[in-house]
């Protein structure tokens, strides 16, 4: 074990890469963008999915084991692609492993500050993530004078997973969400969960062309290859990266959905015992 | 341990009843109602809510601990709560476990099938419940002649979860899952998922009145008494029954969601290691 930790040093090791399910993937797309030459081991964690409606104390819990199961695999990052799980345990993760951790908060966050222009920004995420205040207090560390305007959404990810991207019912579902945000006059809107990605079309119809929509999974990618490259942690051993993908259940459903996530077709889906 | 067994001999034992969530307290609310005298011992599995996605192999291992869980408590008659379980565990529970164990699949057939006229039954559930085809099979064994239609619904769980429990949206999407099966000329349609009760009001506007709806929690409860009569094991000690809940995570959201379901305070909710 030991020696293949020395013959993986560094670059040639895997960014692992856990979710709650199936959300994750819009994770796994932009790194595959952005770090074509990068081996990935994604873990969803589909027997508890979703986290966005359970406790603090398990959510730890359960990204905590997550975590474990993608270090078993030599990881030499791991990205928590879920919001629900940055928000929550973050601080956690990253007391108990050395290896370094990467959220979706954070970048996003960051994505935002940067973006906004009358500093009135919008967050819509899960019930869990929301609650959690996690946006809030980070954009707020950058700056008090930011003005965050937050709203669950606990219909979009059925409805993502459904595959009801568009149409009158999300149109409307989006509207009874968006509209109150809007009317705060936000100019940047926080797409605060994996899921919403694929719901863009019918949120940016709300939110119209003034507002400007940051997609978690966009900016996570990008401080994955920052952070890669300060370090000298790029892979630069091969032209295509590897992926492998873990689930704690139902694989070939995860399969199914995963698809309209990642835009391509999932092989090497494993079911594992983690989980159940 | 014998001793107490001994003491509390079939009657004054309590009755077991688990779910996935809250969605079993619409059961305990008919149990309430129809059996006052009977001590409820409640177990909501919310840190792996939801089991209608997940697979058949992940819903009967929960199944099985959930049944165990109640088992510590000295249950004289366990009911599982969860259209899913049901569909999916039941044999499994009863191939294990000495006590009587109902679900609610058999109770919501056996009565379509006694309330239907034309012997055109509509079905709709999760889409573990109607990827099972419990109902369909149930229909069937009582006679070959009935027709079933069924319809998996997953947006009506967190519908009814959020509280829209009316509404524009909610009519709307009632409309694109219920119009087909109406389409079909069925005279009964089988609420196949403890949650549905809640969205009656919006169910009825689609199916209208020559529909008649089962409540599957309205079935199962007369089957609950019918059986406890026949096995001479009814509560005979008191006047009103102890109720005791407990979830493996959120007691807070459950007893906040759960008031909705029960329809009263929900008190005695306690956390228990169990599930995560």
């Amino acid at each position: 074990m030991r020696q293949k930790r020395v013959l993986q040093s560094n670059g040639s090791r895997p960014i692992g890469v856990f979710d709650s399910g199936v959300g994750g993937l819009t994770v796994v797309k932009e790194l595959i963008k952005q770090l074509p030459q990068e081996d990935i081991i994604y873990f969803g964690d589909t027997a508890r999915v979703p986290y966005g409606i359970k406790s603090r104390q398990a959510i730890i819990k359960f990204s905590i084991e997550n975590a474990l199961f993608l270090l078993k695999h030599n990881v030499k990052l791991i990205v928590a692609a879920c919001n629900t799980s940055s928000s929550v345990s973050l601080t956690a993760l990253r007391r108990n492993f050395k290896v370094p951790i990467l959220g979706v908060i954070n970048s996003g966050a960051k994505e935002a500050t940067s973006l906004t222009r009358n500093k009135r920004i919008g967050v819509i995420g899960t019930t869990a993530t929301i609650r959690s205040n996690a946006y809030t207090k980070q954009i707020l560390k950058k700056d008090t004078c930011f003005k965050v305007f937050s709203q669950s959404c606990p219909l979009f990810v059925p409805l993502a997973e459904e595959g009801w991207l568009d149409g009158k019912i999300t149109r409307d579902i989006a509207r009874s969400y968006i509209a109150p945000l809007k009317s705060k006059g936000i100019d940047t809107l926080i797409l605060g969960c994996t899921h919403y990605p694929l719901l863009k079309k019918p949120i940016a119809k709300i939110t119209g062309k003034n507002i400007m929509l940051i997609d978690s999974a966009i900016s996570i990618a990008r401080s994955v290859k920052t952070l890669l490259k300060k370090e000298n942690m790029l892979n630069k051993n091969r032209l295509k990266g590897r992926m492998d993908f873990f689930v704690s259940d139902a694989p070939l459903h995860f399969k199914n959905i995963g698809e309209k996530f990642l835009g391509k077709e999932l092989i090497n889906v494993r079911k594992t015992d983690h989980g159940i």
